[in-house]
């Protein structure tokens, strides 16, 4: 099942989505929302990012090849959480803002997972009960800033900077998906799930320990090696096998 | 001024302190409340958190003596910025719980303000008509997590790490305030505002250019030199001058 969010109408709305066909949905997707008679055409309707999340608990250095080339550092023996907050999400096709003050935006491709219902102290092997599907992540990140900050918080947080979508895909096998990042048409990140260091299933009860997590909240498992600077005018997306393509803009933010 | 929350007749309301009688108020605190006729002893009510955050925005290192004693390293260039999240927030008397995972949780005395009005890119000569008023702050760290980790969300977001309180007080200078922990009676830090590294008025400025600030959301400025670890049994206390004394308890976690 593929969940999708949209603006038809003039109106903020939740569907299903059947090849290029939506059918509209009521009701929360987090409790077995019903079907409505309502249809809309997949290109003619504006998506918006498919959860409106409380937070995005993101995951650093969660591939070896990328903490080689981030840091030269040994593999983490946690995994290393960072938060977005709300008004960094975006939907497909809104456009990333390059802030002023930075010098060095990077684009990162991450698979993503929307929480189902409220997850507090829970085992890995309980963690598929509470994930309602994947999605595709860019967690776009102030690299000069993030350096020089030493704390992660600042770069990984200004508005635009975490493009989620285009679906929430139900029933996937999430433990080997490929996961690319395309950059004006060019593969630029190329990884795969089963590099991940610490599993998603591992990641949702580890955070669960600290951070209670809640229905539309997203967890986003780190990225690839490859990771590079975007300039205004770039289009860049992330693909992910089974999900699909989330694609953004970018521009400079106005002076 | 001084606003509080509390829990009375078995709900959650809001008053205006005056001695030790509480006024109760309707309506929000962050748009002229209307004064009710009922009145409540202070002693005879439960106190909570004086606002509930969305979020709670921290600044690491903004006293030279801490940025000594916590890293030796040079002080900042910018401010050092992290969250934390509303699951982390107790009020006045509830206890902080220390994770079974820690071996070290320590105390951190700080001054906090609490946002009156939506804040986004604003210039610190624009931050005093967006503060509502200041509160004590207790940064609780899980300082063995915090380090290990390098990145400091973990440590500083286990459940009960971030006791507010008691009351949120207008119209205070915030610019030289005397800033206290005490624990078990024992005067452990003792700072003052002027001390700070930056000061509140561009801290606000600073994150309203990344973070968007919301009414209740929190701002605190960070400690002086002096943090330690608290045991079970504890008594812990942050006092600011002219705003109070924020009491809370100490407690293991059952395993």
């Amino acid at each position: 099942m593929k969940y999708l969010r949209f603006l038809a109408d003039g109106m903020e709305k939740y569907g299903i989505l059947d090849g290029n066909e939506i059918t509209e949905i009521q009701g929360s997707i987090f409790e077995n929302p019903a079907v409505t008679d309502k249809r809309y055409n997949l290109s003619h309707v504006r998506l918006l990012a498919p959860c409106k999340p409380g937070k995005v608990v993101a995951v650093g250095l969660n591939y070896a090849d990328h903490v080689k080339e981030f840091s030269g550092r040994d593999i983490p023996e946690n995994p290393v959480i960072f938060i977005k907050l709300p008004h960094t999400v975006i939907g497909p096709d809104d456009s990333i803002i390059l802030p002023e003050i930075s010098n060095r935006v990077d684009y990162e491709a991450e698979f993503a997972v929307v929480i189902k219902k409220y997850c507090k102290n829970i085992e890995p092997e309980q963690a598929s009960e509470y994930i309602l599907g994947a999605t595709c992540l860019n967690d776009v990140t102030a690299r000069d800033i993030q350096k020089s900050d030493g704390q992660w918080t600042r770069g990984k947080n200004y508005e635009t900077f975490c493009p989620i979508g285009p679906y929430i895909v139900t029933g996937l096998d999430y433990t080997k998906l490929d996961v690319k990042l395309i950059l004006n048409g060019q593969v630029k990140q190329h990884g795969d799930t089963s590099m991940h260091i610490f599993k998603t299933d591992y990641l949702i009860s580890f955070i669960s320990k600290v951070i209670p997590l809640e229905p539309g909240d997203v967890v986003t498992t780190g990225t690839p090696e490859g990771v590079g600077p975007m300039k205004p005018g770039d289009v860049v997306e992330v693909e992910i096998e089974g999900i699909g393509r989330l694609t953004n803009h970018v521009k400079q933010a106005d002076c």
